[in-house]
């Protein structure tokens, strides 16, 4: 049996043991759905950085730069933080660096583990077959909004661990996970309404980024699992070789 | 208006602006349960302390002292964690010294406030007329498990939100509130049984402690509100004279 974890908040993550867990850190408004959607666009690897400072100094050595802070783009960079912004003419084939005000800092907090995965609602699927195939414990780490716990990270590591739950092999190990999952059933009779009244998603819809709520909230419609290799993400096919070997990059 | 917030772990607590808040510290198993019954027998005041030293040396001055770690009673202390254990016939009149696993922590991380009340399931009722009186924001601190968010300080949290909610002078100010009060909604409908399945009640009925859960989720039983005066728990009646003023515990 493996069992399942959910740690609500990057600073809670010395609370949970990680080192032999996959780690699926979530920011579902809006990193993890961006890095998902570069990378369905075949970008070749997304190197996530914490600071504006990091990403600069990749920008001033030549790499496309993605940048957020609160909800809107950095003045430097070449993207912000929206998924329809990191279109195949743009990504294909290339690198880029990412910085933003929860995400990047969740996957840094929790790198230290067997294998980190990028989950949201967009690859929910793709995420579960993937965490099925490698049965090892496995915990969720919400990117939440400035360390406070969020609804729709929440929502995704219910969604996550029900589905987990539907094989025999997993369990849920903790308090956490049944909070989830509770809240999941509770909100699932009325996803979006549920989930467009928390406090980030009137923040991007103050914004006018309802077309960026809509699309983070589809489920399953990319089939693509960013995986954390060194210090970028790439997205290995199983059934292939890998797309973009973490040697090809070194070399690059 | 006042906001109500929720902090779900006492690591958390940096996260949030308490400066001139209400904060109601919760630790349902078993600190907050315990705390408000020694009251309820007339108990004169309770210090509460981080450390099992801090408390040896507070006995070594002559003080009834409470220790508890991992569920059981430390050697060297005349009470545990049990509601049970603080009699009239042994608390009252007496200032008694407290270091439990998670609550006390909990009051400490949390005390720099405007005023910090100590609330559990079986002083619901009471909690909520005091915040109405007050009418200040208010956070709630659940002490979870080691730093962890727990099921029954949570169900705490919404059942306390909840109620708070009925009165309009009172606003939902986040997502945790909105997490909180949807989890009290769904648990509420089979609360026992929900609640018995948590990770903290499992641990104390591994210990026997069957009366110790069932005492601790009995609704509004209790009609005091503990709250910190300089470094003790006291508690006012507010259409009395203050039963134990401050004055008179710096002179005692």
């Amino acid at each position: 049996m493996s069992k399942i974890e959910i740690c609500f908040s990057p600073a809670l993550i010395d609370q949970y043991v990680k080192k032999d867990a996959v780690v699926v850190v979530t920011d579902v408004f809006r990193a993890s759905t961006t890095i998902c959607t570069a990378f369905a666009n075949q970008c070749r690897s997304i190197i996530p950085v914490e600071t504006q400072e990091e990403a600069i100094a990749y920008k001033n050595q030549g790499y496309l730069t993605g940048a957020e802070r609160q909800v809107s783009r950095c003045d430097f960079a070449d993207f912000g933080n929206s998924p329809f912004e990191y279109t195949e003419d743009k990504v294909k084939g290339n690198d880029i660096v990412l910085t933003t005000s929860n995400g990047t800092r969740a996957i840094k907090a929790a790198s230290d583990c067997y294998l980190l995965l990028i989950g949201g609602f967009v690859n929910l699927r793709a995420v579960v077959n993937r965490c099925r195939r490698e049965k090892r414990d496995i915990l969720i780490v919400c990117a939440g909004w400035k360390s406070r716990i969020c609804v729709e990270d929440s929502l995704f590591a219910g969604a996550l661990t029900s589905a987990l739950l539907e094989d025999d092999h997993f369990e849920s190990a903790s308090d956490g996970t049944r909070i989830a999952v509770s809240l999941w059933h509770h909100a699932n009779k009325d996803f979006n309404k549920y989930i467009m009244k928390s406090e980030h998603a009137q923040r991007l819809l103050s914004h006018n980024l309802e077309e960026d709520l809509k699309y983070c909230l589809q489920q399953s419609i990319l089939d693509v699992v960013p995986e954390l290799q060194g210090n970028r993400l790439v997205v290995k096919d199983e059934n292939m070789a890998c797309l973009h070997s973490l040697e090809e990059l070194v070399e690059s």
